[in-house]
């Protein structure tokens, strides 16, 4: 019994820890581990009828909610060719890669697309969405749209006082967030808050395999965009939402083994609660936080990338180590421990070896104090072992975190 | 231990024979059971890689193949987002409900549609088609749409001589074929037939959960539909097919367990290979026609729904038995024998009750004569056992016919 | 795309008709695919209660139940060592290779040891028994040791006959029953019939993943067996049965996956009730008799080994088809149709080819009539294909004989 | 979506460190997942076939390997039967619960047992050993049992130690040593230490759910217990380990779905190779002593088990806390942050409450720095959230110590 393999501490479980897709509960991949059910009638059709229900709770509506096969990008153009006609205007306010993507998308879609990006680390300036609304005086920006917490920067969208802003300035623009990394991470209260059209996928915080998009929209919005042109029979949400007959749900056949996962998730989450699933998020989130402030304390390179608390999502936090050291740390950990952290993004230009700086640390669904925790203890040893500079103890801080919960 | 079920004769393995989802095998949903892999490096990108020669190979290709995470309505979507620009005019040949459904999609999108509709129960004439062709004398037809094998009637289109028409008048439309209910079932040869667009999806002869859709296309439609105003970011083919990042063949987050499903599906037809595939579909569904054969000998309201046997699909095969005998016997198969048939669909008006007179049987992808006699050995005690009748030993016409394989 | 493989019908999922393991239901096998559980506390303990009511329903009993990690044959030594001190008299009645295999493993153990063999064929002669009991007029006999189906033969004994001799002749040898074929396929009253002791394992009816014996033991076995001086800690019943902490109902680490399994499949009985489990069984063998009557009619060289169907175990059915054609048959199943039968078992002396001519097809446990029909179907697919001469039709007989059901 | 859930830290993957079950491979859990295999030829033969060289290589043998469907006290009891006959006198040398119950198994099975029991906390005195093996002075000690590692107490044997005391004093005595909480974790090489018997099982070092016992055998052994009278059919390790026929290997049916198990850990194992699995857990156990140092640093009731590490196990830690602290951290873990840590067992007499001041950690078989510094991470997590007195930075000393593996 000979290796050509160094020894190495990483054999055993291994653990993602990229901001998608997530850790899958054993509960869900057992459901989606099963024959293929009929498709006419039958059980799934009940499976199908218990989701909606839970679905709207997730995203706090009680209005409407569609489910695409697809992904994160299948549900920003689902909720594009709802929600505009060729020519229509939109102001995207863009926290990081993924708010400048669907920007992006959308005018390829020939939408006539407003950026206004806040670049990489900071939040939305309320002040200048407020000005630019209020310049929008014959009311032609059909929607606004944000992320609640942008995938690559972790930067989070305070999607209520944006709310405020819309009101304040009496501008009858749809609001249309992202919510792919937050929805079931960051407390979000659709209804409350009012939202107009909430995206998102299967594979983050609904804790299933990538290959579904989810679309949540208000009755608002189906009245305003009945007649968009963009609107093609796939995408259409009226009747997947709507639909008197199970195939129109899916626009064809039924994404039936996720569905079973789906389900399994959530109803794992209304078992928890959603006040215990954000908490739960919270707390890790803020263990993360309270690791990388020690380390940091002692190497100015180190630091999270957005400065202030609360404009930070729940469910990944991204982070500069600086030079290579990123990189060097996210091999560490998985070929010497076991964990896999997720890469920089946009953060720097393609080709710019500065992204070896950046790196991910994701927090999101399926998650306990226990893996998140393992986390850090792992990352702390890397940077031991790769003598990085740091300040000892992020992972005692983190514990101390944990310990106040 | 007592109980409110009756006995019946159904406990044990159920067994589904509708026309998709098909029968999932082990070794594809063990594949899907694990753990989220990186999609940002590793070994999901090797399982990809190899994946590509496969899929191009079951469509007998050696161009472009793109995966959709989707269904195959999906793909329909897709493949008219990419060939056409609104305006444009399309030809479809429809032998069944899913041709005039792909046809109300492309002219719900905007599409210059002409369906040439053959019923629910004959094949595509050729000499009409032909005659519409050389009356195209500008060729504003900018492509044929015609599906291989249509699942709600069973009927097949012979792409090959469809081929010899457009070359015998010399059009130059495009040939687009639906192979949701043929590919790795009937033979089906891409590049030789002249096919420029096929499509198809995972549930059927692909044997992989419901949730990808394909498309294949020639250089030729590449070329030729650069310029298509209906394709958006989510449809378009190029950077699916072509793309240079591992995120721009899904369009963003991979469809991960489905990749590796469909990567074990796509190698156990590799270890067949595509011919025996074939010929075991051909047996098989030669089985199941021949005893159609004997239980409508002796009751004419039984028979098959299409005339020929040249003329029908090897992946399903839709029936008549007349009056409410179809819908009496799929709740016998079912409730008493553990076998799910598929109803009919398309054969009667919504709300009309003839439909309770139509059924299909399945016998597509991972289907071997064990599952595909026991259909048929339940389908002939199902009608013994309700009185419905019939020729007796439909059963052993379907052994004598597997026996000289 | 090549093979080289020639085409075969047996790609498809692959059907096991042996007599053991049976068929795993999906809900068994996925109940095991889970994390290992804690087994000092928390959700086992609650699922091993809720397992010994139904383990006892299962055989009729309001007694007592052990569960052995083991197999078949662990069940046999472990009754053997609870029973038997050194020395010991017992009295076997064979009808088949497991029953003087049962002998054979006692005797070993130091039993005395009187086999009434009554042959590969026949049931018990009753008088026999009654003149042997009768002349044992000292009671030397501690245990008449039975099986109530033999695997190899597909005999069955009468238990009630059993009994009503014993009670007859007023002789008070325990009355032990080797249930391992039959359990959960054949009617059995362990506490009406008066058994002692009853055997089994969990990979035939009981549908588990073989790994576990079962042993059902009268207070009056426990009484009468308490100093038997072969019994050892592992094979103690005591603390199986009555153990007050929970390590001991497995003699130290319980079998965690297998729990979880077992609990699943005895689930599955109590919610298809006894009586419809039995008679499923019942309906299912008398198909497989009726095809092989008409296989026969034609060819006296195929026969049912058990000439009476009273005497036919409702599990499996053992029978001869004469010279190699068994065995060809067999092979023709397997690797054209994807159906393994069962090889004939102590039928031919070591080393005679003569085993080449019988074999057994099992319908026990996850059996419905699509699966067993199925087999029939292919097994006279293959007589046709191969040219053994028989009687056309048998697949027709058994599904005459399940429309009657 | 209302919940009568509090918010906790646990929701996530629950982490089991119990000493057995250990956390099992999701590549075992998937090969396991499976239908039941013919047993009477085909792939089930080429798997065992290449399992035996890989069991042998795990123990350092090239002699002989059984395996028993079954548990360790299974395993002891086959390892009892095939040694003794009934009044053969034998050594055990108990550093604690397990070696002691081993001892009470042999004497229950009529074994003429002497015990040395060094406690619960101290090693082998090879000097008493020496001193006892020199008075047998006509050799009727049969055979010197012990604990490589006890799971309860952690306590590790000197087994080339051992072998050295023998080999002095010129005894012939078998030297049979239990693995069962350390085969591949802690280095074993039973040929060159020359070790007689060994005795293990699935649900520890080797990853495979609980169901399988495992005896090597030295043919020294082989020889010398040919005719043990304690010997029974089931026990046999001749025909397990040198059968010529597939059903004698398991005396009967073979446990399926194991096998596949267990063939995929042992796959495992080769690759990573046994001098790196040794070396992982070393370093894995060093990084848990080194927190427990720290925690006790400041907290005298907090104490690893085992004063010296040359006499520490590498696959469980056993540790004291005091009071009823090793409960209540227990419980805060499982609750608040999902780990299950293991109870103390052995080290308090039964009913008395100083058991809840200790526990064990578990770090055995499929684990790595992330499973393991997350359990750390989370005790000390606890520890602070329960006001438990102890040095800070306990997981900052298991990080350094992993940091220079």
């Amino acid at each position: 019994m000979t290796t050509t393999r160094p020894a190495s501490l990483a054999n055993g479980r291994p653990y993602l820890a990229i901001p998608g897709p997530s850790v899958m509960p054993d509960r869900v991949l057992r459901a989606m581990h099963r024959a293929s059910p009929n498709i006419y009638g039958g059980e799934i059709y009940e499976v199908v009828a218990a989701i909606w229900p839970r679905l709207r709770a997730v995203a706090g509506t009680t209005q409407n909610a569609a489910i695409y096969i697809g992904n994160g990008h299948a549900a920003w153009e689902a909720a594009n060719a709802n929600m505009f006609s060729r020519g229509d205007k939109a102001l995207v306010l863009a926290v990081g890669h993924f708010g400048n993507g669907w920007a992006k998308m959308a005018r390829a879609m020939g939408v006539d697309v407003e950026v206004m990006d806040f670049g990489t680390a900071a939040p939305v300036d309320m002040a200048r969405v407020e000005a630019a609304l209020r310049a929008d005086t014959n009311h032609s920006i059909k929607a606004v749209l944000a992320t609640h917490v942008d995938t690559s920067s972790s930067t989070k969208t305070n999607v209520a006082a944006l709310r405020a802003v819309l009101d304040a300035v009496g501008h009858p623009a749809l609001l249309a967030i992202d919510c792919i990394a937050s929805m079931a991470c960051d407390e979000f209260h659709m209804d409350t808050w009012g939202v107009d059209v909430a995206v998102s996928a299967s594979q983050k915080g609904l804790m299933t395999p990538p290959g579904l998009g989810f679309l949540w929209f208000s009755e608002n919005a189906a009245a305003r965009c009945r007649n968009s042109d963009l609107r093609t029979p796939y995408w259409d949400w009226e009747p997947r939402a709507k639909g008197t007959e199970f195939w129109q749900y899916f626009n064809g056949t039924a994404p039936t083994h996720h569905i079973y996962g789906l389900s399994e998730a959530l109803l794992m989450l209304e078992e928890e609660g959603m006040e215990n699933v954000w908490a739960r998020h919270r707390a890790l989130a803020g263990a993360v936080w309270a690791a990388f402030d020690v380390w940091g304390s002692e190497n100015p390179a180190i630091a999270l990338n957005v400065a202030r608390a609360q404009d930070r999502g729940f469910s990944v936090t991204a982070a500069r180590l600086g030079g290579h050291d990123a990189t060097r740390l996210r091999e560490w950990c998985e070929h010497q421990a076991g964990v896999t952290l997720g890469i920089g993004l946009g953060m720097a230009a393609p080709g710019d070896p500065a992204w070896h700086g950046f790196l991910r640390v994701a927090h999101m669904g399926h998650v306990n104090a226990h893996m998140t925790l393992g986390v850090l203890a792992v990352m702390e040893t890397g940077l031991q072992a790769l003598g990085i500079a740091h300040g000892a103890g992020g992972i005692m801080a983190a514990t101390k975190a944990l310990s106040h919960t």
